[in-house]
């Protein structure tokens, strides 16, 4: 296997641009990457949440790999989302990540039936001899129901083919409970899901953010993480109050827990980026909320520029 | 699209028999299919909940596929799950399972994003088109999070490719609720999942059951459907009590949830019919388990041969 | 301690008239206490969830145990809700009934704090010996988190001061595996909640329903009851279809779980019984919900019409 | 109504101590008392969660009213739960509260009755005019089952009688929403309840928070909370590594959620302070639980011995 790498900053959770139904949008794709590599960003997740990526098809997610591998060329390394409810086909598509040159995988447990966390443990104590590349853990329990228990990421973190966790379960006191664990694992990475919380925990000791809101403004993020990193929680409270303004416009827009995918693609489009084609269930928004969204855009942009160089975020 | 054929009586739900982790217990599933359709079943539902479907491979299904429909050989109808998060495989799976001589497909909401009703609805009228074959709705609330509401049924339900819903919910009232609206619906079959329910939803209008009991004991199961459809209580009674007898024991042997299933094929392991190995996240009962299961097995054979003649269940 | 008396039959949840914010409507309580017994039911349960308890100030609890028994004079078995958070205000509630001449108590789990099953174990242990009158316990658990798990009832209803339980949690798996250990305790009544669920609990060996819709229709309920104690399923299937004819519009006008009391208080208003005031945080219904509810009415009655001699229901 | 004061620091949930089921430990509160202040809180705050107020009866919860404001003689303000599922009752202990001293009171949603956020809005704008002192809300959706949405919050805050929200929901995102919101009610207090979250909270503009552990080492929160306030990360993040160990000891000894308050009393216990009896459903720490956590006390004790003064903590 090749050597884990200790990842830090931000490593946006890329939306997957789709023309049609089973088709990639790749023009809008190399768009999209250019874009977000632009930022400063320090490594590039696929197929994850923000991905879609239980939505498509695994003909159009190893097109997806390929395609993106190739157009960063190792600028950052690229991580690739591999949760399933299929072991083999977890492991079928860690061994395509690892040939296309993407450097770490990230799974969430399986997420149809509900294992116990004896069974999670023993699930990653199979899947790890199997698989080709560093293995970061990930929480996302609103979708999968489940999640690793603090007791349960202390007895699989010796594993050193654990390369880290990324937790989106928004509980704070649980991620302060795993950085008390895992003050002996320097070559663990913590990040944080939600970019609301990215802040504060680079100031208490987290090692960066995969923050959905660096596919739309990749500089904010990488800034915010920067000043928080140096301790500048003067500046963390200045540039966290345009990620709320974000959170509480683009992301709200919508009725259901789709909206922060579909805002983040809504506003992709609206600048020129990609198309804003989604994934069944769901669908792009539609007319009054995309003009809703441009309003909102709009807005933020001119805090941006406020706070920043207009051209550089 | 084939016509809907209006489903009645008891449709198991089969158990996927595994030699290894991504392979068929090829004769143990000659065994299976021979051993339920000896007690007299009217369908044959492969690739649901109780086949660990969204644990296995896509490989390894439509090899399930192939080897059940050629092994039943339309003695009765066979109706295969097509639950995925991803709307692409689910057609896929379907498109196979029409060219393999199944007569339906079962659908449960995509499992990973938590959509609206509105959502589901839209992703039902996409989805039906592309289907060969007539499609049952299924409602696993415990482990696809959401359920098709009995709003939400009662807008799809005219559509006539939309052959009858099973309701695995537990919840009574749902079931009853839904009883109302389908009086004009006569051709629409209501099943009821968990088989601790068959007798009273069979006594009070029901169509049948998808009974994971029916792997083990067909007859029985068979039996407690004619005699609720034939309105002998007192019958119902009598069987129901043995059909309790299995779930506080066969059923609640594990600490998990997944006991049902282990259970299930721990028995069929201990008669001789198949392998008991089981898709990760799970595994097979240790040996305590196994034991206090083979001692199980002997009470309920007792009861059963005093309501039956030893050798018919 | 008065001897634990076996209920049978319909005991009503009598609704709990009110004037205003802590005042009861003493004139509607006594038509509509005459208008339940007129019907046949077996008991009366006063301060149970649709008697709005928790909502009610200590001072209003103690003034309608006195006026209800004092009415009911003895015609049929009063029992009183004493489900607190606070023991010693159970405890203080079960004297005062026993006292004004209640012939037992009905208590779900505190409800604020979760506690631990071995915790409600202790919990029970700790409060028999305090109470003058025999216990029913009550689940309900959408309301109070946890309910009294099985093996929890198992553990505690050997205590003869234990006289039954009321089932509220719409979940007829474990009321059937209930029904599995109760067979050795011929003196413990056992009641299902949902009245959707009347029929077909008592054709499979139940004891009876505390039906929220005996206090609009206090015949339906004890017919049904009768009907399906008597094995006449037929029967049972065309009242059943009236109760969920109910169900399906008087209980579902409002948008949130409370229509069920505001459902009952509004056709008891329009009745001319008694006043729909609602304790805080709900409040009657409004005038579009309050005609609804009387087309709903009007509909039901004549339906009601058909199966009884009109004056009669 | 007395005028609304802005809190700000460390108000602390006070523990109750009692000597039996329905008694007060009288000279354990004058010595938790006078502990708690020579810490230099900036409240007391009374009959919340930790002070297991819905657990006691009125009887006792007016004693401890009475008996702490006197003890506490006006040197920090007194606030007081009136969380009830009885608007009544809620209104009868604030008045109660307010004769004897107290500056403010606190309420959670009533939490029997799943209410509408509207009903939620037209709960507190009837309550309002009927408290003779400035409300602070209080999200507990773990105990309560519902908060306060954003929404909600936005629609009463402009009431000026509502003084402040303290959220022990740990959820960040909300936190951060409702301080956006927040930025022009400035009189308006927002206080976090989980201790493991103060340090970020009042580093990111938070006004202070209701710590469960002040009953036990009120400095080190005072501490934390005046680090945070004057943005010196480094001393927080060094505060709260002791504030996270006490978290991952003393509160985690026990099974259940409660080992929390069983925690606090058996460490208080322990110290001498007071009586560690719990009212019903709960008991006590046991032999081996309070063995466990004296061994821990220890451990922190040293912790803090090198941070602050020995005789100052």
């Amino acid at each position: 296997m090749s050597e884990a790498i200790k990842l830090k900053g931000i490593i946006p959770p890329m939306v997957t641009p789709l023309a049609a139904r089973d088709q990639l949008d790749s023009g809008g794709l190399e768009r999209l990457v250019e874009h977000i590599l632009a930022g400063g960003v320090h490594g590039l997740f696929i197929l994850g949440t923000s991905g879609e990526a239980p939505s498509l098809s695994y003909r159009l997610r190893r097109e997806l790999i390929d395609r993106t591998c190739s157009q960063v060329d190792e600028r950052v390394p690229v991580l690739v989302g591999i949760t399933d409810t299929s072991f083999v086909e977890s492991v079928n598509l860690a061994c395509y990540a690892a040939e296309a040159g993407a450097k770490g995988v990230v799974l969430a447990p399986p997420y149809y039936f509900p294992a116990g966390q004896d069974e999670l443990i023993e699930y990653v104590d199979h899947l790890i001899p199997e698989l080709p590349l560093p293995l970061t853990l990930y929480n996302m329990p609103s979708h999968t129901k489940l999640m690793f228990e603090p007791e349960t990421i202390r007895r699989v973190m010796d594993n050193s083919a654990i390369a880290g966790l990324k937790d989106s379960s928004g509980d704070m006191v649980y991620f302060h409970r795993l950085q008390t664990f895992l003050r002996n694992r320097r070559d663990f990475h913590l990040l944080v899901g939600p970019e609301e919380l990215l802040g504060e925990t680079v100031l208490l000791g987290g090692d960066g953010g995969v923050s959905g809101g660096a596919n739309l403004f990749p500089r904010l993020y990488v800034s915010l993480y920067e000043a928080a990193a140096a301790g500048s929680h003067r500046r963390v409270k200045e540039l966290q109050s345009i990620v709320m303004h974000i959170s509480n416009t683009i992301y709200s827009t919508g009725r259901f827990s789709s909206s922060i995918i579909k805002g983040l693609k809504c506003v992709l489009s609206l600048e020129g980026i990609c198309n804003d084609f989604m994934a069944e269930p769901f669908h792009r928004f539609r007319r009054v909320e995309r003009e809703r969204t441009e309003k909102h855009l709009r807005a933020i942009k001119r805090e941006l520029a406020v706070v920043f160089d207009r051209n550089t975020v």
